[in-house]
């Protein structure tokens, strides 16, 4: 079969922005001047220029035509596009010893939670008596997978809104969103099987894949726009992972968010390639302002795509209420939950139902969002005050999480361990890689009140770099 | 090596025993007549007697010596002794058709719960209450494990009453035993391992061996005195499975509980084999009067034993609250419980503290085995009185499952499917053997009201068996 000329196009435009032949910012070729030049159609054209844009290196200005991306703060982060190969997982041994017993005593800024001052504690309570009033010893007994249909109804009818395309018979309630990656994980994967993952990724995603004894298979993810399709596309092709697993809205570290059209191509090129999508949208609650966009579920019209969630990062993090809509996978993760642990409470799944049916959930997320935002613009704001100066920062367009690349010769594992001394907490850069590199970033979580005290600990960890810079 | 003198004697005893050559209740040759007739010392013609012991082959009788078990209702329940084989475990198809989502509609003699009535909703609540109270915002953000310390404390504690020889540092909190018992089988086993199980055994944990691709093999286990040690060290001798999984007190389905001297020569056996125990001990609260017998990880001193157990069938099945004292293999589990499900409840653990700590569990558990024990004898007499005759029922000592073995003709999956369509839940044998055997046994689930409701679904039950008897 010959290539589509579109595709063929594209190809050398790449080359020809790879050879560093045009300059960020800088205008592209038009459609009309490209398609003259190749003999091509226009709508051809326009198709490889919508490929280029699709990869992030170029962007669209209303009625000005494309131009070759900007440089911003965010995009001087984007990694290396170094060729990805399937690494086995090798970080749990450093991650146990990092996570410290100690962590509920330290300086919050490290683990992802929000402060527990801001979660409804009064409004949960409420839910849980009530809930417990209407169940009795119901309450206390198994609910069963698929869980709670009042829960599951509630999610479904919550994730229409922006688009979703299942309903509470296509959900099952799991033990968090860590569990529902867990269980599609198993679904579509077996031991050795290689699972492409955004680089930086979640360290939790990590541990999981060594677990299982999966190997990953690191794709560049822009620090704004999110995972890139063209090397995603390339890595598919030479390595035909089982699964992709991402986190396409409010992504961990980075706080990325794929624009919309990428989502959908990304779903296109996953279902063209019959390699399935595992969505992890935990954060996704935290993004857009009256209405979150779309998660890629929204674009899945073949079930390929298995999205998983949970209101462990807006609302009740240690009730473990997440679910998953697993698409054609469906009877395979329904057995695997069963095997698994077995069932849920339906005390706590009839206390969520409530929460979110009543709209307490919507007036609590409003006033998180503005919260977050303001711990952000405020701990961004003492990070570009008070580290050294090459510090680079994704300061996020969602979420709580700030993602700091440090300069090169500071180690990120030496600033853990001597913030970890003066009783502050951060996540070090090498708990987000398969194999423990990123040594000069650190994860910062700003979900917590900006008090002097949390601001100060931000200044303590930057005069940390600068001394690490002089050593 | 030479073979030990009483090892030799027992066998020609046991082959003796085999042979039919002295009937049930008939006098064993006392050990001074054995002594002489094999010219050996009495200690050891008392040893090789000792041996059949520990088989159930034979018993003591104070001051009169020892005599051939005499038959029992449960003894004649015993299943043949097959020289058991490793086998793949395949019947999650079968358990997916089995269970019902209208489960919770049907007269419940089907799954192991409480009936709701029994659990302690009220104390719960306030429990829920209280800690709520007290935590606040902290009680909705995760307890990372181990999990709460005031809950390892309580629960070590308790254990210590039957000699249990853990500390709360060595507990790890788990999603209810379900979980501890899967953490277990991943410390200490890998993909393809043979695992030893009870003949017949809890179809949870089949599910989960056939999840992780372990292969089962069956041990021979008596429904009154429980696992039989002789055909396991066989089994031991001839495939050396990676681990063995049993639940020595109250055992499910069956009710059986191993007598304290044989636990204590089960884990010497295993400790002297180098396999590990995992112990699941979900059923032990409801075993003894006052005070509960030992598990056997009361006689563990090398970490040989994983220990696991939970609140789920006394008081809260629903909350998954359970644990695991995991012996020498502490720090695996740590690291899988990371990577299964990141976290647990802070508010439900520290609710069951509560309860553990205020002597409400204990108040609660007299109560729950007195309504267990009725139940248990109204539904065993209806039993008795209403299927064919030729039927042997267990009837357990302690726990509230009743296991029935019906005439051989008897298909008991025709049997679920005719109850079902009358409304009525009840285990059908093949759930509980890896290969989906066992088809003319039943287990009942005895933990409700024996209401005129409840022991009219007993009745019809039998009627049906009945029928299927002269079909």
């Amino acid at each position: 079969m010959t290539r589509p000329h579109y595709l063929r196009i594209a190809d050398a435009l790449r080359h020809t922005l790879a050879a560093g032949a045009l300059r960020p910012g800088e205008r592209m070729v038009s459609a009309r001047k490209l398609a003259e030049r190749e003999q091509v159609s226009l709508p051809t054209a326009l198709e490889a220029l919508r490929c280029l844009e699709a990869d992030g290196l170029i962007v669209a200005r209303p009625r000005s035509g494309y131009f070759v991306r900007p440089l911003t703060a965010a995009s001087a982060l984007r990694p290396a596009r170094t060729p990805p190969r399937p690494v086995p997982v090798t970080m749990s041994a450093l991650a146990q010893s990092l996570f410290s017993s100690a962590e509920a005593r330290l300086i919050p800024l490290g683990a992802a939670l929000p402060d527990p001052a801001w979660l409804p504690a009064a409004t949960l309570q409420r839910a849980l008596q009530s809930a417990g009033r209407r169940l009795q010893g119901h309450g206390l007994t198994y609910s069963m997978p698929p869980g709670r249909l009042d829960l599951r109804a509630q999610i479904a009818a919550r994730a229409a809104h922006w688009g979703a395309r299942f309903g509470p018979h296509e959900l099952v309630v799991t033990a968090g969103a860590t569990q529902a990656v867990r269980l599609a994980l198993r679904a579509v994967c077996k031991p050795g099987d290689v699972v492409a993952i955004e680089r930086p990724a979640y360290f939790g995603t990590l541990l999981m894949l060594e677990d299982l004894g999966l190997k990953a298979l690191e794709v560049a993810t822009d620090p704004v726009d999110g995972l890139l399709l063209e090397p995603l596309a390339h890595a598919i092709a030479r390595y035909r992972p089982a699964a992709v697993l991402a986190s396409p809205t409010v992504q961990n570290p980075l706080g990325a968010s794929m624009p919309v059209e990428r989502k959908q191509a990304l779903v296109a090129l996953l279902e063209h390639a019959g390699i399935p999508l595992i969505e992890d949208d935990v954060y996704g609650d935290l993004a857009g302002e009256a209405q979150r966009p779309p998660a890629c579920k929204a674009f899945d019209s073949s079930g390929n795509v298995l999205y998983c969630s949970s209101v462990s990062k807006t609302l009740a993090p240690g009730w473990r209420i997440g679910w998953i809509a697993a698409g054609r996978f469906q009877p395979q993760v329904l057995q695997a939950r069963l095997a698994g642990d077995w069932a849920g409470s339906p005390l706590l799944e009839a206390a969520v139902s409530e929460v979110l049916a009543s709209g307490d959930y919507d007036r609590h997320l409003r006033r998180l969002k503005s919260r977050v935002h303001a711990s952000v613009q405020a701990v961004t704001a003492r990070v570009e005050a008070s580290f050294p100066s090459r510090t680079r920062v994704a300061a996020p367009r969602a979420g709580f999480l700030l993602w700091v690349q440090l300069p090169h010769q500071v180690d990120a594992l030496e600033v853990h361990r001597q913030a970890l001394a003066m009783g502050i907490g951060l996540s070090p850069g090498p708990l987000f890689s398969p194999q423990a590199d990123l040594r000069s970033h650190l994860r910062l979580n700003c979900a917590n009140e900006p008090t002097p005290r949390l601001l100060g600990a931000v200044g303590q960890i930057g005069q940390l770099c600068h001394a690490l810079c002089t050593a």
